[in-house]
């Protein structure tokens, strides 16, 4: 089979290192733009379809080549790049982030940012203690060993335990998202979209965090120093991502470079947010959050200082950049699923792979639902008031659902902890990595595929549009459906309201500040930011 | 110096290898994005200057950085990069092309095409003839060795030498189209635009025609075999370039992706057009071709079939990345033009490399009046009826200045002909690469600070709105001002007028085939492209 031969040639060549020859080079870049290309229109294609969304489609595709791959080199190979970390997160990870921030909705982020950042931060902590010490408890009851096997400290296991807390604590809310409408039910589309993306830079930066941890102190401190570093890190980027955005803004509208070119505008917004993203990594901050933060004030701010053709291109364009991003990686992984190596340095048994397959599904249930609905239940606590809808138990469970699936930053953090370069020959990492792999296949197919299904259960079209009705008009009769924070349908009686009332009366109190402080920096920003920096004409 | 120490060492390490460590690769991004937004801001600032230009801008910035990091380095180091051609031909190349091919206006192209023709593919052979012939004559005159200095076949030495032909002939019309005016003198921007982008990619394929020769055979067939292996490249390129664009339109029209989203239409366009060139390079054709076709084709088809922001994204977005990636190059060109390792590999004393640049010097300029003239003149007398403006006098004379400077593709091929992955021990090869520099930076600063008043003066307002008289109208008396070929003003005399009546008769012969392929294929257009590719709903 010469076609073989030749294959065979070049993906050995290829997988030796990507930027070793040329030939070897084009080859991947060419097979990847192509079946690139095929995704884009397979997941057109099926856009209507029920079941599946973009993700399982590139999932399914990479599989697929990969497997093809795999035949042609007969068992050798089943993809044409190793993993590399840094191609992820130098040029992968930003244009996603960036882009969930610059289309974010501001208005109902910020309405929402505290319960946001409840899900996203906390949450993860609660998330990363259940998984850590679930698999620290569970993990050699099926005899899966201490998980570093060489000679260190018990804290490098310790460490490793709660790298894993973090891997399986990052979500993928793109599958969700695809399926719920921001018009029709907006404040629940803020929260698992605001989640999802405060939740990715939490798990970055706290496996970060534990990565440098020095454990030769005292257990409590280790706790602190995290949290303190965290908080540290958070300040700093966020800090940072704003400042740099602010300049953007600044420099567009005072030379107001739109007067002899568009080009020039969308490069400079483009470059910026970029370098915000390598100047936080370079300054060993958290490039995930500055971009995010930087994305945000930019559409606040810059965005709106520039040409009407700007304003489109650079809308669109950074969006294309997510999604061919996030295309990227979903083909990655289902291409890296047959890499032959790993299944082979795994020493694991099917029996034990299949009860660390199933300890991980587990802890990631749990370790969601942990704190998913106590939250929520907080959340509706402080905040029942008439301007907004509380958090339903359907929406809770929604909400819950939609953090399930396990992405492209699960994989990336695993690579970084466990591999090095992609390639590892400790049987404990492979079957790490190994797992890894099999999880966010499992929740992206699986999970993924029960998305449509039961989101239309939860939320048919007819609550859905009561839920629409609530976020405009407030204390219509229909609120009785959806307020009680622990409502099935049968809940909407009238202790409901009675209840619902009292709990009004308490929020109205704490609720103050957080109105308070939106009034007022509406009032700043009229007053000293967009003269300044530029921004909607009205408000 | 805490700051140099740092720096130092951060470079250092960078210097290394590009992929090395992460921190290194970090640097040089931020330092690189930060001098891009630095140059983009200035260029727009000096925008209306009229001395300097974008290139001159960002040559001097890189300059200057290196300049900078040569002092904090303490004379060891000048850039963060090593030169890779490969990034320069994988990614930055194709971007610029790209765009040439997509902005280019078609009908003018089309028109011109013939004369652009002759003029990037004749023209470059005739070019590279001589400068090649002139430096295997003139270069041993001022005891500049064998190129070769190994002990190869003296063959070596001649494709060393038809290479420099090759490098030396690439022309940068960027400089040149910033100053003339589009819409005042059309034939002669499209002219020098359609004879840049031409012209780069025959260099290219001509370079590597020569490199690949086999010089065992006799030289009679030497010249057979770069001829022919020039046009079968040319022919497949552009073959596999049109059908790329054909597919992508056809896509777009049946599938119709925009009914869902603007952003995967235009991930389609921009991953269809990077893959034609991919697979090109892949099937070892002239991936400069292919991508410059795959662009023309692109906006004449599929860019009419996706939806209004798809159309201004792809616009914008396509000539952006174009922009960022000639404002790399000429940054990356001043950033080397300090380091100190090339000059002191090359052990030529200062006479000599003066004598070395004098001698190319010397040659471009001839290299290139040896086309440009004649050429016009038979393109004068092939067409000179009363639908074209001739090329007058000073037409030539600007089209002949604006290919003299030398830029990214010249210094492209010298480090791919000459260096081991930018780094070369042979102090001739050295020498070649530091020659190419100064000629790239002599060339674009002062030939490129001389094009704004050369331009005033050869085409003043008065003469450019003649010009654009004639595009317009036709036989009007003006006509006389421009039409003579060799005219200056004095030429527009009786004698001129009955010349040209000659020629007109002759010529409107000649022409005939011409009109009738354009008529042909318009038919040909309407009645079977459009109606399955797509494209503009009238004419």
């Amino acid at each position: 089979m010469a076609a073989a031969e030749w294959w065979e040639a070049l993906v050995a060549a290829a997988a030796v290192g990507g930027t070793a020859g040329s030939s070897t080079t084009v080859v991947s870049i060419c097979v990847f733009t192509a079946v690139l290309c095929l995704c884009l229109v397979a997941g057109h294609l099926l856009e209507e379809n029920k079941w599946v969304n973009e993700s399982i489609t590139a999932l399914i595709i990479g599989c697929l080549i990969g497997a093809i791959i795999f035949l042609l080199t007969k068992g050798k190979q089943s993809h044409i790049l190793r993993f590399d970390e840094q191609l992820f997160f130098i040029y992968v990870l930003p244009p996603i982030i960036f882009n969930a921030g610059f289309q974010v909705k501001k208005k109902q982020f910020f309405h929402n940012f505290m319960t946001i950042m409840s899900f996203g931060v906390f949450g993860v902590f609660i998330s990363v203690a259940i998984v850590s010490a679930g698999c620290y408890w569970l993990f050699p009851k099926v005899g899966f060993g201490k998980l570093d096997a060489s000679d260190y400290l018990v804290s490098t296991d310790l460490i490793d335990n709660s790298a894993l807390g973090a891997i399986f604590s990052s979500t993928d809310t793109v599958c969700t998202l695809q399926v719920i409408n921001q018009d029709e039910t907006p404040r629940l589309y803020s929260l698992v979209f605001g989640e999802g993306v405060v939740n990715d830079a939490t798990a970055v930066v706290l496996f970060n965090a534990i990565k440098n941890l020095n454990i030769s102190h005292l257990k409590g401190e280790v706790v602190l120093k995290v949290i303190s570093d965290f908080l540290y890190l958070f300040a700093t980027s966020t800090i940072l991502g704003i400042s740099m955005s602010l300049s953007t803004a600044y420099v567009l509208k005072a030379l107001y470079l739109g007067r002899h070119s568009t080009d020039r505008e969308v490069a400079l917004m483009a470059l910026m947010a970029y370098l915000s993203y390598m100047l936080a990594e370079l300054l060993d901050l958290s490039g995930i959050l500055t971009v995010f933060f930087c994305g945000i004030v930019m559409s606040h701010y810059a965005w709106h200082n520039v040409t009407a053709s700007s304003r489109i291109t650079t809308k669109h364009i950074f969006a294309t950049l997510s999604f061919i991003a996030e295309t990227f990686i979903f083909l990655y992984v289902g291409m890296d699923a047959l890499d032959i190596d790993k299944w082979k340095t795994s020493k694991a048994s099917f029996k034990t792979s299949i009860s660390i397959f199933g300890i991980i599904i587990l802890l990631v249930l749990l370790g969601r639902a942990a704190f998913v609905y106590p939250i929520s239940i907080l959340s509706n606590n402080m905040s029942g008031s008439s301007e907004r809808t509380p958090i339903t138990f359907k929406h809770q469970v929604v909400i819950w659902w939609a953090g399930l699936m396990r992405g492209a930053v699960s994989i990336a953090l695993a690579y970084n902890q466990f591999t090095f370069s992609g390639v590892t020959s400790d049987p404990v990492h492979a079957t790490i990595i190994t797992s890894t792999i099999i999880i966010v296949f499992f929740t992206t197919l699986v999970f993924g595929f029960l998305t449509r299904p039961l989101i239309s259960t939860m939320l048919p079209r007819h609550s859905r549009a009561l839920s629409r009705g609530h976020s405009t008009g407030s204390n219509s009769p229909n609120d009785d459906f959806t307020l009680p924070f622990f409502s099935t349908d049968e809940d909407a009686s009238g202790s409901g309201i009675v209840l619902e009332q009292a709990k009004r009366s308490i929020s109205l109190l704490l609720e103050r500040p957080v109105h308070t402080v939106h009034i007022y920096w509406r009032k700043f920003d009229d007053k000293f930011m967009r003269p300044i920096f530029g921004g909607p004409q009205s408000h």
